[in-house]
């Protein structure tokens, strides 16, 4: 099907136009792309063959320059997309620029600086607490409802959808064993969540208002936090996780600009704790910081959960606040992960932790049970979101192969 | 003093030479410097002067490609950069590229990709253990011994010496707080450290050998890992910290090369439990991973502590086989903090949570009492290792000094 011709309700139509880095067939050069139906538009060779300005943001290697342009940069060069995939006489020029999705080779879109990972799912935070600590009073940590719950991870590990994730060796100790062990991790997992990136960078010493998200962030992805159960059991007191999460974090190749998820945007949970002012998002002003995005995880083509983005407890724009609130600075490239999204329903669990309860209830798979991933398993994440009069946005998949150490 | 007449016993002789990033007084351009005595020697400008090869790697606004060009480059460059600074006939050449230190700005040496920091003095674990734990059986977490255990900061607030410290605000709550307050940090300290800079990359899925260590790790600098001990103490259960140290993490300017440092290697201290194999540095062929470096504490140019960083249990060769034994990557420009320096005296204590156990037994200092840093501290760190035949070799120093926020 020709690239302009994108059937009615496809979810990467021009109401969505997400933008990656990619490699026509054949070549190494990277271009900055944008997605259109099952096609790639070189947005770069468009923007020079059409005369844009833009082609100064967009005839690059990397979606770095954009993304440190800022909002008005941001809705211009959207603005301009939109008209070159839908205004007709632009149809000649470009046609041959645009490649089959399924010829391209697509890249890492932007550089990573820092990576941090929240941890924002009452729903996910309440089943690890009742797996870990089933005798305490309450599942969640005093700190859990007064501020979103982060932690810096591996920026140099994160790896883009399609990469093959080696099964990380490490030491683990059971509360049987007299001493620690040393072998490829026996609990891998998944953590299903949502990447927010960063274009805009801010000052040292200065926070960021919780009304300021939209100036600073760009878009988002899907992300895989692939989590060694346990490696990290035994690891993690008192500094956190390190290696059992520092092998791979997987990210979609496709990065959707908040300016396409207008319509998505959901007031969070009602919060049951009262917030200090740098977090209160009922303020005066603020807009609602929840997205409504329909997640889906499967195992080898099978789904085995579909984890709801709305049910989340903090927004990105609080994680944003309270990431910078110390005065840290920003930088272009900085991401940061929702942490794993869980709903209130045992199928909207986003990490085989949760869905197996520790691996008490193995999944039934069409190939076998699962209490964890086993080598050769393909897990994907895709997700998509309502856009105008009904339609769907597609975010890109996440996807990865675990293939023994 | 004329750049060559480096007086005998200076700790920057040609026994040194530490590599720098520096701008010459009026000039923002950024040049490798190499420091020799009381002068920087524009490296990249004395490669060309001389006709070296090493032109490529020296006349760079930044440490980068030296890093990555691995040991054998290193110890070229080194070798070249000695007898640049030895050999009389290349005077007339040289003398007009030496810069009086008081002259130029330093900046940060590199581009920090992933910064990671351990935990690994054994007498500083077991000091906050019984600071925060009294009650505990054992002061060491039952990992402690069999592991460097380590967490992700923040690489893009790793700051070069002389950045002043805004003082972060965040939430804290005491045991009797009804629920957390947010205000500017009352706990502000120090942490004194050792930081090691990684040159050579490696490949994701290929962990690196305890031996491999020199092949990739380029030198070291001195580190003060800023920390706000109410913020932490409210937000580290259960992911580590995060905003009690992002805010900031102060390094050298001059990064001092292993090679520079090849008489102050001392074997660790006893390991009292068996160690993995990947961690075993008592096998054949396993150089003595420790080193000889005596470091100084100073508020306000008082000393206030002399911490040894030959008592660390921990080495930086097991630290970075720990960091990769899951296949994580290592990239040019990987910082990683030793933890805390703290040896078994009072005086030897590298924070002012141990100094004062906690606040409770303040520093009398020239200027007043200290539980914590007041706005308007200077905190320098300075240390030196022992070299040939008696001489010592000078670390950079890393200076900060606290603003209100």
């Amino acid at each position: 099907m020709p690239p302009f011709d994108v059937p009615e309700g496809d979810p990467f139509g021009p109401h969505n136009l997400p933008y990656g880095v990619f490699s026509p067939s054949g070549s190494t050069e990277r271009r900055v792309g944008v997605r259109l139906g099952d096609h790639v538009l070189d947005a770069g060779a468009a923007a020079s063959a059409l005369g844009s300005p833009h082609a100064s943001l967009l005839a690059r290697p990397t979606l770095g320059p954009l993304l440190a342009a800022g909002r008005t940069a941001w809705s211009d060069v959207r603005r301009a997309l939109t008209e070159w995939v839908t205004v007709p006489a632009h149809r000649p020029a470009l046609e041959p620029l645009f490649h089959p999705l399924s010829s391209v080779t697509l890249h890492l879109p932007f550089e990573v600086a820092d990576y941090v990972d929240f941890y924002a799912s009452e729903n996910h935070a309440r089943n690890v607490g009742q797996i870990f600590r089933p005798d305490a009073e309450d599942s969640l940590t005093p700190n859990w409802k007064h501020l979103p719950i982060g932690y810096h991870g591996r920026s140099g590990t994160v790896v883009v959808s399609g990469t093959d994730v080696v099964r990380p060796s490490g030491q683990r100790k059971g509360p049987g064993d007299p001493a620690p062990v040393f072998g490829p991790s026996v609990r891998l997992d998944i953590e299903a969540e949502v990447g927010f990136v960063v274009g805009v960078p801010s000052e040292l010493g200065r926070p960021v208002a919780l009304g300021d998200f939209r100036e600073h962030v760009f878009g988002l992805c899907l992300l895989n936090d692939w989590s060694a159960r346990d490696i990290q059991a035994w690891e993690y007191v008192p500094l956190g996780p390190f290696l059992g999460k520092s092998f791979a974090t997987s990210v979609s190749a496709w990065i959707t600009p908040l300016d396409a998820l207008e319509h998505a945007r959901v007031t969070p949970p009602e919060r049951t704790h009262p917030l200090l002012p740098y977090l209160d998002d009922s303020a005066p002003g603020i807009e609602p910081g929840g997205y409504d995005l329909r997640i889906s995880v499967a195992i080898n083509g099978h789904v085995v959960s579909e984890p709801p983005f709305s049910t989340m407890y903090w927004t990105a724009a609080q994680q944003l606040a309270h990431m910078t609130v110390n005065g840290a600075s920003l930088r272009t490239g900085d991401l940061y992960g929702s942490g794993t999204v869980s709903g209130p329903e045992e199928r909207q669990r986003g990490s085989l932790l949760e869905l197996t309860w520790n691996g008490r209830d193995p999944l039934e798979l069409p190939d076998g049970k699962r209490a964890f991933l086993e080598d050769g398993d393909v897990v994907t994440l895709t997700a998509w979101a309502p856009g105008a009069d009904g339609s769907r946005v597609g975010l890109g998949e996440v996807r990865g192969r675990v293939v023994a150490g």
